[in-house]
């Protein structure tokens, strides 16, 4: 007899381990990318791959305490990442012709680390809304620092709901722990209201309203 | 009867236990109307009000190895940073107006941080010209991290008597420790030393000069 | 009688020893330097010295958990990076006239940086190739930290054969440990080659082809 939540246990797990990798190729991809459009060498490649797809877990680890930083030990990070890198010096075209595509599984990466940051730093115990902002900070702070490096504006100077797709993504996960629902239910749900709102907000050019100064005030 | 001692030894804590909340409001609007400058969306707001108050501390914690970070315990920083954030976005007009008072209310919070930076880094037991440099990070980082990710122009490249008010409050306060002098005394001095220097240069446009190429010279 | 082996063992630590004064003194220059292009005052002189000495090692140090990071007790490194700066305040024209020496200094800084940071990791049983990510970390991140905070155009958006120099060099010392070679030779090796490689790129104008986009394709 097949038992459900057993079956779940070890699918979502099997999952997310899977969107894991899907999101780091990808962020490697977004860096190198950046790279390509800075016409640098091969190791700018790697290190922009690098930075991209392990920079925003690396700060998580250190603020945290969480040390050695999590690729120390898990260098397979670092060698898929690289190895991306790599690959995209010598085919950086065929990313560059597909950046819409690029741009959907950058939502799918974002929405994979959005519940996969809330959970290692729920499992560091530390408090709910803590774990929100680590989370924030995992998914976004790599393609901060590659944007700061690479001398692009980053993603905070531009008006897309990005951030604000993670924070609702998070939300709906710690939250969902929180309330003792189910973990693998939590982990999907806030999957998928990250990669909805993220998606929607692609499809249909949606934005926040940024602030305007008032008109005939001097500054 | 009344012990005068303690009566301070009480007075001085919650004089900079407030002293504290008020830089770190003050640090979050700063970094509020970085965002409002940039015409950000509330995410934006929200995120370099944290980036600004807490990433100082942020960067002094992780440096001194006191993980996980303060903020990761202590919510009540980022709910307050997260709350003035918010509020500014509504609101920005207002502290835009009153820019000359924000100048002096940051003096007051970065006194204060010279201060308190100082105090949390010689509690974890460093050399005293460890426990400086400490402070003039917890001081100033969080605004560095802001200027950057802003894309401004950072402190260091404006000639103002800044980082040199933190550096003599902090040599103050922790000197007066090093030769056993009442505490109390010491963060009052620091504190009085850092907001005078910085005061002095807002009031009278002071700064020190800087470096000039000589003439003829090509570099 | 004069055992050879021992002698070495003696000679190299105290080369080494000597090459990592050398390197921090020269990066420290380097990073007053950036200053004074930037017309800082003395306190920026200072500051940007200190990012530019210490700053790699500092991020190696809170990835790896090594904290408080080297500085905070071994005092040394910010008093002499702070003499540096302050020395170079008055007397910055003669660095800027021997420019090309600087370069040739700074070689040999990051050649032995790229062997005590690779020596550094190992020492913190970490897996050979983090400790090569870690090496590059060590020698780079100073002067990373220092073109982004006076808004320079970082060392990876140059083509220069820089970063590719110090992974060699770390790559030929940590593979030479791993392979059970002399610890003195294996240091000398990876000095010598990235001081080689680098030397080469500066007297040659060498530098690895940046990626092209190609013609005709709209991005």
């Amino acid at each position: 007899m097949i038992n459900l939540d057993d079956s779940i246990l070890t699918t979502v797990p099997t999952l997310f381990s899977v969107l894991n990798w899907f999101g780091i190729v990808v962020f490697a991809i977004s860096g190198a990318l950046a790279a390509s459009r800075k016409e640098m060498d091969v190791i700018g490649f790697i290190i922009f791959a690098n930075i991209t797809a392990i920079g925003g877990g690396t700060v998580r680890d250190m603020m945290l305490g969480l040390t050695p930083v999590f690729w120390v030990s898990q260098t397979t990070y670092i060698v898929v990442a690289s190895l991306v890198g790599l690959l995209v010096f010598f085919t950086a075209h065929i990313p560059q012709s597909r950046f819409t595509l690029l741009l959907w599984a950058d939502a799918i990466g974002i929405s994979t680390f959005a519940v996969l940051g809330s959970q290692i730093a729920l499992d560091a115990n530390i408090a709910p809304i803590s774990a929100i902002f680590m989370a924030i900070i995992t998914a976004s702070f790599g393609g901060l620092i590659r944007d700061v490096l690479a001398d692009d504006q980053t993603i905070l100077l531009r008006q897309e709901i990005y951030l604000t797709a993670i924070f609702i993504g998070s939300l709906t996960y710690v939250g969902m722990i929180e309330l003792q629902l189910d973990k693998n239910l939590a982990a999907i749900s806030g999957f998928l209201i990250c990669l909805i709102i993220r998606g929607l907000a692609l499809k249909y050019n949606w934005y926040f309203p940024g602030y305007k100064s008032r008109p005939g005030r001097k500054y």
